[in-house]
């Protein structure tokens, strides 16, 4: 639907709550996002940019990446009145030349700045090849792998990181100074579902050790370590004081300091320390970095050989001999591909709290939501 | 010393083989680069690409990456001799944008093509903000590090990735199809050592469990498995089968499919099982394929004022509280740099077995060494 619609209909949305699994329900990714952008839209953010962002957390639910979903949205809304996010998102250049552009995103909305960095890289790319682009002063963007995704539908590999709050230390110390910051790259194919790697550089996520945490489950050893630093197979850790460790040790650690260099040093933006987590400080903005680049297929070889030996690449992959305990070789991105075409079909299932917590979001700024079971 | 004077010398050579450990000797770097430039320069490797495969060779064992060193000059020799190389390296335009070049290497050294593809890389990030270059059709190319130390020193952060003949299945897979391939990141600084983040991205190096086969030690769970895909902690399983894990398991391994992707299907070159060992087929080309960015920071923001805000980040972190077990905080780099001091002052540690080879090598092809003790 496109944007004008929407506004149009921006004080009023209707969503369907379907029962889900256990204590939650079912809804339908359109109903999600008409709600994101209803609630957006009445605390200022243009139509446009609201759809960015509500595309980006029902894209991420889609996925299965649930912790860059529409759970966000709350704190987004809640930043959006205290003015920790800017509704408007400045894009002022900072420094460009042919390949190259630095953006100061004036606070504004992660996800929107992100993507026109990488429209703007893509715009680069196409004349010069290659495109990079900074930003600076913005704030959480969710889930990278949208913004790869931009690339890879201009025929082109899309690269993105980002930094964030320190909840980890650097390799052998115990000050909290970075984050298992992601790299995220996309790939064009023929026919085949693209490549879509979005590999947070930490050995398990944040989501992923709670979920054992809440099930009394033991992690398995290597994920984390205590406040003090010492290995642990505890799961409550993460809650006190203890840090999801790098993959592959001192390399991960590197790939990080890698994203964080390119994210807040190079764009002359905040590091480690100097940002603020999403949930504190909701009047502050967090000052996130972020850095795209967009190279085109195009400039190298031919883009339609490229896509079909990608094609032929990824099918010989998947025909490989099964090592043991798998039953199926999967790309970087196929089950999120998958599991979004069923979701969309299906219904995406939130719990019960997260729907209050939607709920009572637009409540607040003035939608009236309509719900039906 | 300049590559003419090593020339006039090319056919003599003196080292002086002091004694080193256990069974081994200690040489010194200039020693050995003379006589890897004599031996090169006498198989018709022209004189300043001898010294650069030198430096290459000699610069890897100076940081204590014996791996990728002067034990690999012999077999250089042998492929140099029987055609697998070609003295001269080639550098041909296959195409070209303002930001990007691929350039196919007709089998040439792999050292010599890299170090040219990252030169023209930062010529094109010195005037459109970041360069790329592909190379197709390249061989063996040894350590990242000297390739991304170019771009550091044009105070630029370089890039540098390369594929490799396959010792490892894809993620699932038990087929040999790709290896530990390495992401290779330079970042300058003003007054604290360069970044340098060379990370091959397995759990172990090859190298590393052999040393542990050798002395009978097993090896930390989640390094190797055996030759059907069953975790192991015997490092024997490395020379018969098994396969060294990439670090965080799919995170990894995606980031090995996007090394892969860049050196071998965006250059239009050879990828996987297309790739010929350094060790096999001495007559046949390896088919490598590079891919090299250069990113000039002053295109983003003033150099000046991002070198010194590195060496406070570099100094912020090595304050941090240190984690149990750790006795330092080290940058990417670091205990590399302070080898290199060392073995500089103090000679190169090499076994008997290896300067036999050396020597032998040069014997070969006319090289007169005077040896001294």
């Amino acid at each position: 639907m496109p944007p004008s619609t929407l506004v149009a209909e921006a004080a009023t949305c209707s969503i369907t709550l379907r029962p889900g699994d256990s204590d939650g329900y079912l809804l339908d990714a359109r109903d999600l996002k008409a709600l994101a952008i209803a609630s957006l839209t009445q605390v200022g953010v243009p139509a446009a940019d609201a759809e960015t962002v509500a595309d980006g957390l029902v894209g991420a639910d889609l996925r299965g990446m649930n912790s860059h979903g529409i759970l966000r949205l709350p704190v987004y809304i809640r930043r959006l009145i205290e003015g920790g996010f800017s509704p408007v998102s400045s894009f002022d250049l900072i420094s460009e030349t042919a390949g190259t552009a630095l953006i100061d995103g004036g606070g504004g909305l992660g996800a929107v700045l992100t993507a026109r960095a990488m429209d703007l890289a893509i715009a680069k790319a196409r004349k010069n090849g290659i495109g990079a682009v900074g930003v600076r002063n913005s704030n959480h963007n969710g889930e990278g792998a949208p913004y790869v995704i931009q690339a890879v539908e201009a025929g082109m590999i899309g690269i993105a990181t980002t930094n964030g709050s320190p909840i980890m230390p650097v390799w052998g110390g115990k000050t909290p100074m970075t984050g298992p910051l992601p790299i995220t790259v996309g790939v064009p194919t023929h026919m085949e579902k693209p490549i879509v790697l979005d590999a947070a550089l930490g050995m398990s996520s944040r989501g992923k050790i709670l979920y054992h945490a809440e099930r009394g489950q033991q992690l398995p050893p290597g994920w984390l370590v205590d406040a003090d630093g010492n290995p642990t197979t505890d799961p409550n850790w993460v809650k006190n004081g203890g840090w999801i460790l790098p993959i592959g040790g001192h390399k991960g650690w590197g790939l990080i300091l890698m994203c964080e260099i390119l994210s807040g040093l190079l764009t002359g933006g905040a590091i480690g320390q100097e940002l603020t987590n999403l949930y504190d400080d909701l009047d502050q903005p967090q000052h996130n970095g972020h850095f795209v680049i967009a190279i085109d297929i195009a400039s190298f070889i031919d883009l339609d050989s490229f896509r079909r030996r990608m094609d032929g690449y990824v099918r010989a992959m998947k025909a490989s001999e099964l090592a043991p305990g798998f039953e199926e070789i999967l790309m970087p991105g196929e089950i999120e591909f998958r599991r979004a075409a069923r979701q969309e079909r299906e219904g995406i299932h939130l719990s019960r709290k997260v729907v209050d917590e939607l709920l009572a979001a637009a409540k607040e700024v003035g939608v009236q939501v309509r719900t039906t079971a």
